[in-house]
């Protein structure tokens, strides 16, 4: 398959530019005959635009959901499901200054290695804009999930080196961060306002916690349930890992402590993360990914324009000091469109 | 496809169970008219084999290389190459005290969960035994790979909390756990000696470096060079999570000092792990994963048997305190079949 | 993959039903850095749509190319191309009718029984108003095989029992019914407006012939050129059978007759059809493919209703009385993205 | 895909050459829990082997089935199922004389055309051999596949010229060209007796006849189901064509004769084979494939050689006359394949 089509029995393809006219998505696969409106669409979309706050970036991208094909009378049909997101407020001359020069951290200079020729205007397919795409397949993952009883839910973590010290599922999205504590939140917005000031910006860690995913998802050997969604998350743009459970420190842990034991009510701790041999236990899925800081920034860099000709760079724009707090309903829709196809692949092996 | 094929363009699809008859794979997509032999493979079998020290597993597994189609008078064809690995000092009698128990740990419960059925023996299909494929068809594309002039290598970083703190290339292969510092190898060394005796078990991070990449690979939005290497890594057993250059640190940092300026003799430092956009830069491609305990300890553990009964377990047999020293030529060879793959998607989309 | 995806790097998806809002088709694995506008694909269109004369439907489908993606001045650049094409005139009111009762050779009886739900607006997305998006995506591969050398023509070589006896490509488009004979185009025509007169419709038979396609594409042993090339013509509704070269004929030569010698200006005969071992020999490809009657007609035929009740039906609407004339383009298209992807698939096996 | 492995979810790939060591196949995607054994496998092997009557090879090329993986205790674990099948008889020596000339009919100049490289011993991949591992997945497919009630059969309709002219099940299997009609057998096999003599060959028609299959299989717009049989039966060495129902003669008809009506007990004919919108109809699905005559044989040709030298040419060796009767369980298997594959995408759509 290209590049540009994500799952196996519950897909999508995605296309379109940052400042071109349109982003969306087909979404192939869907079960016939469930409810499904623009609505639960164009929540999930609200929830990822920028402008909600002063931590995300002022520009307007409002996404009004259009569904183009695949619902009939309010229901699903089995036919590709189109949901169409016209761009607005789209600038292509602010970024006429680095046409040639190319911005550390962004994917400038990699898209011109692969393709020849680079789509310049606000990172072109490579822009965060791309995702609006996964954000509405995400969201009819999750109406079918719903169905399921599967439950996704991602939030900050950390950002700018401020962990997160309670868990308060109801705070999450009441802060402009998104985080899980609220106490902590009030000093990543701090944070990232100063960096706003400064021109600078940072990263932190996003955590996803799944609920009610039955046992026995995930197809060993390669298409383990970790492994699908390790593959889901890496392929957002900023994060530059993933760890299930226990994750890293597992590494300095004993066996006699991270093995989970079982009792009659089932695993008595979750060092697994609910994953073991790539198939699911039944308990919660845990994961977490590193975000990586915002490349986008206006303190002064050093690069080279594409003669290969040294030059100091600022980038000026729209842009979120920190990427958290928009990436958590990316995180949420990668993880929902994993775990339907899971569930499709789970019912074609016992079918 | 289902979930025991491997790889777009350059693909394996592997078979066996750990007491079964055999173990092997076949590799489609080989480029044609490329010089290979048995020996090609057997050298990287015998670096994943146990009982080559006092850490691993003193189980015999000499895997015999035979390749059975696909190269003709040396050279290969273009058709499908298929390596046979028959099975030995196999002693499924040995597991028959688990066959009614969940080993901690171990996929025992996931594997009944999702088939219903479930291999016993020596856990069947969920064994690190599959590996053998992997590295037998990982030890192919890395002929291929020379050719392009790419190396790859990946070393014990961290073992038992014990950390390395130089690298000496040379000393990875003469030391038993594989580690890049000669003086933590010998700690690491006394620490698995020391959990061997207590029967039990300890992680670890391995390392991977991939030198010599050209710049422009990766397919995204979605099929990403580091999506589809986490993918890889995590689909290997025991591995619990992947981080690509500054990795989880990067989550504390601000973007100023994590985006890699550029100057005219190219990228100043290697933040991004050699991967922006999802497409690697040239720069050496690095990342690292975690590798839990292994689940298979002789200290006594609380589970419970198949039908809910609350018993004690103990995991006798020839096991390996840590699987560090043991993965890392299996993540050379899942690192290789990326690469290979993405190779040819790259001639795709140009071609 | 799910069912509306094609191709493996060369790729397109589509969505659409016939009175939705819009049909389209996203392209990936695009060549990058090819010169590529909308009046290439709007071309390919004009050709398709119908009302073209008095052969054809006179419903209004004035196909007004969009491509919203993918191109960056003037030039593919490798990211996905998005095509949108508008639905225009749509009736549904006027298939209120048809609602409870299965149309004879339609697929109104078998999306039910697949999907349980059934969007009956003139059959949905089964109405070949779906091949929109094709030829769309075909245009573009074509624009791509021209770089090749390679010409992709269809003709109607049969059509209501009245078959052609000459050759003469440049009278295809200029004849209403797309035949390559002038002669018998005339008797087709009568015959053709006779049907619609008596609210029958009839069948043919159209030939394609592709010309410098070089030896070598076709990816045994499953996905042999022949293979692909059919799975696709099969795919277009209204088609029954396929055969190349000598085709059913061949079940009655000799092997004396059939095969094709060579001496050193190449093959003496082409009674493989272009194709040896489900790979391409470097002469003319060339299949015929059967197409069946309209299954829309005015002729009263019996049904039953969506209860089981038996009743009489006439499809009233505006339908081709044969379908040849417009398929030829969409046999086209389908010709054309087997090709493209079958060019990539070799630059990879060999890259 | 490389182009080796054939299915989604029900999924084989094989491996072999004629003169190698082994040929075989993994079956993946296999539903776990159901009873099999290595008779299972073993019938339809012995159907298809050559040396059973005096119109087949004398090839004494006696397929034991091993099947390494994939079940335990009799049932199948879900996991990848191995069958082994050694080779055996190979004469490699006695196809020294064709190492530099291209056979006419074979795919002698194309393999060397696409790969560079070629095994001459036997036609190598490009050998009838192949199918061996076809016939092993097959016969899992139709185990899993009469659990659905569905049965398929496939015998010779036409052969030499001559056709059958009535329809007698029990006789299929009691003539030596699998004839369903015993007395134009009769007059088969003396055409293939004269035809051996003379050192000529001839080609056939065979058809399938699929019962028991659900209404709802199919997944268009694609991969609908007669889409996906072409796909299979066009990727059999020496299928030329394929027709559904009333196929090539349906472009003779008029839409009110192709048309099946539908009456209270159901459909009133068939002309449509069974597929309507690329579904099931639940009807028998009813095709036939055009089959050439067998390229090898002993009448002088004209051909060059590597060189490009003229040459005459006499493929002396073990060779049918007609390839019908043996290539009948080769569409079975085919045809079982493609339906098992598609109960399993059902399965995932509704799921």
């Amino acid at each position: 398959m290209a590049g540009n089509t994500f799952g196996e029995l519950f897909q999508i393809t995605t296309f379109g530019e940052s400042h071109g006219e349109a982003v969306g998505v087909i979404v192939d696969g869907v079960t016939p005959g469930v409810d499904l409106c623009e609505a639960d669409v164009q929540v999930q979309m609200d929830r990822r635009k920028p402008g909600q706050s002063s931590v995300t970036s002022p520009r307007k991208e409002y996404d009004r959901v259009h569904i183009l094909s695949g619902v009939f009378e309010g229901k699903t049909t089995g036919t590709p499901l189109m949901v169409m997101l016209y761009n607005q407020d789209m600038r292509p001359e602010a970024y006429s200054e680095i046409q040639h020069a190319f911005r550390p951290g962004h994917a400038d200079y990699t898209y011109l290695q692969k393709y020849g020729i680079r789509d310049h205007r606000g990172s072109g397919r490579a822009s965060g804009r791309e995702t609006a795409g996964r954000v509405a397949g995400g969201a009819i993952a999750r109406k079918l999930l719903a169905r399921r009883g599967v439950h996704v839910l991602a939030y900050t973590q950390e950002l700018g080196g401020i962990a997160c010290q309670s868990f308060d599922e109801q705070a999450i999205e009441r802060n402009a961060v998104r985080a899980c504590d609220p106490e902590a939140a009030v000093r990543m917005i701090e944070k990232v306002e100063q960096l706003a000031e400064a021109g600078d910006s940072c990263g932190g860690i996003v955590e996803c916690r799944i609920r009610g995913v039955a046992p026995g998802l995930g197809e060993p050997v390669f298409d383990k349930l970790d492994a699908e969604l390790a593959k889901a998350m890496l392929s957002i743009g900023a994060v530059k890992g993933i760890e299930f459970g226990a994750g890293f420190s597992a590494a300095g842990m004993l066996g006699s402590e991270h093995n989970d034991g079982m009792c009659a009510e089932g695993f008595m701790t979750n060092h697994a993360g609910g994953i073991l041999g790539g198939i699911s236990t039944g308990q919660d899925i845990v994961f977490r990914i590193a975000v990586k800081p915002t490349s986008s920034i206006s303190v002064p860099q050093r690069t080279v324009n594409v003669q290969g000709d040294e030059q100091e760079i600022r980038t000026i724009g729209r842009h979120d000091p920190c990427i958290c707090p928009r990436i958590v309903p990316v995180v949420e829709a990668m993880a929902c469109l994993v775990l339907e196809d899971q569930y499709k692949r789970q019912a074609a092996m016992l079918g």
